[in-house]
């Protein structure tokens, strides 16, 4: 798909760059959107929820695939009274933003790191294709 | 359910009060957490998020059912090219958010009122049933 | 002020009730917009958010005054190093909405309540002074 | 300061790239936490809303300057009756967000692009300083 937006960016950046630029949006968007919303320890919501994250966020431009997983198993509530919920938080999230931009691709992550105590966004890998 | 939050609330509160209060809780919630995902018109999209924002808030205390409508037909982008697609707002939303709560119960509803220019949240219908 | 909205609501709303439906949208909506914005330990950095909140959330209806109180002793970072600062949560917050509409007025509260292991919001009072 | 997070980004990553990244966050992390706050046309509350969002974001890594631009010419509401305000969207926000990484330095952008009709984020500038 044509990028209507490319006469913005700066001249000189790399398709490489671009990717990374783009990943990098959407890996702090879901995190600022989401976290807070209502959850419990049950797989049809938590299910819901992540195909919610996954096919919005797609939606942002070149954005090749989106990978969300809530891990259940740190989510408290079970639902037996009214208080018995939580809200979601950064760190109950492993997300994965695969981004495709001219001939690059990059693969960005979030997911907590306990060597940090931090809800970590990192690169975990981009790489331009030479063309030949 | 029994009310473990009963005895912060203050001595006197009806069970009607109580109904509007944790409803309005709810519509808040939708409108600040939601507004700003991002959207287009493709109706699997839509119905993902409506069911994940019906799920998760029905988590919340005393909800009898949580009804949201995203009205498509105000929504722009048909991703035709990477920039078409816009954000989710409140006035694209008509939201019923059902409560009971003891003997009482609430409608609360958040939809946009052209005559304000204004998305209102108000109480559609309150009643305390009496016991007989 | 006139209340324009008057008209939406359901004939034979009290006062007190609608008093405790404008708090509670506010305590909703503070909790919903604000977790996640980033935060460390220092004094003007929690000041100047809390007066942003605080400003913001007046400018909603029928709002007499909204006492925001963000918990520094709980933040952990100092920020001595990149990733030493951490995001707000609703547990690091003691909210108070004051209401008043009409004839009633009504304090409104979230704050984190132990027992419940809960960020719990309620009604701290709520009252209709009678007309002589 | 020293980076702690950097052995999780992958190998080769430059530092323009980093610049790029750390930026990119931030520009998303403000789009979706702030936008659906409370705003009218009254300086002072639009001051301190700015003055929030700088200093909690700049506590993000490697940030050297968040320069907030709310433009209230945009905004309607004058507080002249209680439904009289509105809620902050990206259109009114021009945002740039300047980043120093290593060697490098970027300056990322969010502003409203009448010919794209869309709020866009991009990359005004990053260069990589040549040790000599």
């Amino acid at each position: 798909m044509e990028d209507l937006a490319k006469t913005y960016f700066f001249e000189g950046i790399t398709d490489r760059e671009r990717a990374i630029f783009e990943g990098a949006i959407t890996l702090a968007a879901i995190r600022h959107q989401f976290v807070g919303v209502p959850i419990c320890k049950d797989g049809k919501i938590v299910k819901t929820l992540e195909a919610a994250i996954k096919k919005t966020m797609l939606l942002q431009p070149f954005k090749k695939d989106v990978i969300v997983k809530i891990d259940y198993d740190l989510i408290k509530g079970e639902k037996k009274h009214p208080y018995d919920y939580e809200s979601l938080k950064a760190r109950h999230m492993d997300i994965r933003v695969i981004v495709q931009y001219g001939r690059a691709n990059a693969i960005l992550r979030m997911r907590y790191v306990p060597e940090l105590d931090f809800n970590l966004m990192y690169v975990e890998k981009a790489e331009e294709v030479s063309s030949t």
